[in-house]
C-alpha cells in the first residue's frame, strides 16, 4: 500500500510516519518507483506498536528505538532478550537514585532482604531492583519510610501479576510475537495496574471513610 | 533557618527553592528583615514532598501544584479529598484516549463489566476507569486485545494493594498527615509496584525459559 493508505489505516499522519522512518523506528517502504514507496502489513503492525508504546506506555522516541532494536535482534535467546527488554523498560529516576546517604544504604539492604525472602533469582545489577531501592530511599527522605512495611504485600501482588503476564506471553509460539507481547504487556500493564489500583482505592476509601456514601 | 540552611538540609539548590516559591509550591519564608526570610520545619518537609513527587513520581510542577492545593484545602471532607487527589494523580494519555472507534466502545463495556463484577463503588465519570478503557482500546488496536484476559487477575492484585495502601493511611490520625500519606503512597506506589513487577517477571521468565539458568 502507499503511505497515504498506511496513514488512513493507522490514523497516524503522513509526516509522522516519515519522521518514524527517519528516526529508524519504522523500516522504509520498498521503492516501487524512484519517488514512490510501498508499505505492507508489517509496517502497519509496527506502526500500531509504536503508537501503543508512545501513547499508553509514555515511552520516548529514543526508548522505543531501543526496545524495537531488541525485538529485531534475532541472535539473542528468548530469555536474555526478555531480560534486556525488561531492563530497558525500567523508568529512569532523576537525582533521587544517585544520592548516596544513609537512606540509600538502608533501602538497598531492604531490597536485598526482600529478594532473598522471596527466592527471586536476579542478577546483582538488576535495574528494577535499583529503581525500587531509589523509590524506598526517596520515601525515607520525605519522612514516609514506614511505607516500606507494605513491601511484602506489594511483592506478593507483583508476583501474581508477573505470573499472569508470562503465562500470557508463553502461549505465543512465534519468537517475535512472544517478545512483542511481553514488551506491550510490560508497558501497557503498568498503566493498566495503576488505573485499577486507583479505582480500587476509591472503592476501599469510600467504605473506610464515607460511611456508605458514593464517591 | 535561612534559605542556605534549608538548601543544605534538603539538597535542593537555592535557586530551585526560590523557583518553587515563585510557582506557589512552597510558601514564602517569614521576613525577618527587609531582605532576609526565615524558613521552618514545615518548609523542609514540604520541600522533600515536592522532590519525591517530582523525582520518584515523575509529576510535572503544575500537577504537583494541584496536588498540594488539594492537601492544603482544609474545607473538604477526607474522603472527597482523597478522591480529588486520586483523580489528579491519574496519568493523562494522548490521542489514544480520545479516539472514538469500535475498540473504544468495546473497552468501555469491558471496564463497566469489571466494575460491576467486583462490586466497586465508583462515580460514572471516574478518570482512572477512563484511563483503563483507553489502555485496553490501545491494546486492541495494536492487535493485543487478548491481553485483556488478564484483567481479572490484575484487578485482584490491585484490590489487594489498595487495601494495604488505605490500611497504611488509615493509621494516621492527623488529617494533613493522612492525605499526604495517600498522595505519596499513590505516586511512589506506582513506581514501587512497576519495579517489583519487573523483578518478578525476570524470576518467572528465568524459570519458564532458561531451564535453570540465572539472568
Amino acid at each position: 500500500m502507499r503511505i497515504g493508505e498506511l496513514s488512513r489505516r493507522t490514523g497516524v499522519p503522513v509526516p509522522t510516519i516519515k519522521y518514524y522512518v527517519r528516526e529508524g523506528l519504522l523500516p522504509p517502504g520498498e521503492l516501487s518507483s524512484p519517488n514512490q514507496a510501498s508499505y505492507d502489513d508489517g509496517h502497519e503492525r509496527r506502526l500500531r506498536l509504536i503508537r501503543a508504546l508512545l501513547e499508553v506506555g509514555g515511552l520516548s522516541v529514543a526508548a522505543i528505538g531501543d526496545v524495537l532494536a531488541s525485538i529485531d535482534d534475532k541472535e539473542q535467546p528468548v530469555h536474555k532478550l526478555l531480560g534486556t527488554a525488561a531492563q530497558r523498560l525500567v523508568p529512569e529516576y532523576g537525582d533521587a537514585g544517585c544520592q548516596e546517604d544513609a537512606e540509600a544504604v538502608l533501602a538497598r539492604e531492604r531490597v536485598a532482604r526482600l529478594i532473598e525472602a522471596r527466592g527471586w533469582r536476579l542478577h546483582p545489577g538488576n535495574k528494577a531492583a535499583g529503581a525500587l531501592a531509589a523509590a524506598l530511599a526517596s520515601l525515607g527522605r520525605v519522612g514516609y519510610g514506614s511505607f516500606a512495611e507494605l513491601l511484602d504485600e506489594y511483592a506478593e501482588a507483583a508476583e501474581r501479576v508477573a505470573r499472569a503476564d508470562l503465562g500470557y506471553a508463553a502461549r505465543r509460539t512465534d519468537r517475535e510475537d512472544l517478545v512483542e507481547a511481553v514488551v506491550v504487556g510490560t508497558v501497557v500493564g503498568d498503566a493498566m495496574f495503576a488505573a485499577l489500583r486507583r479505582m480500587a482505592q476509591v472503592d476501599v476509601s469510600s467504605r473506610l471513610f464515607a460511611q456508605g456514601g458514593q464517591e
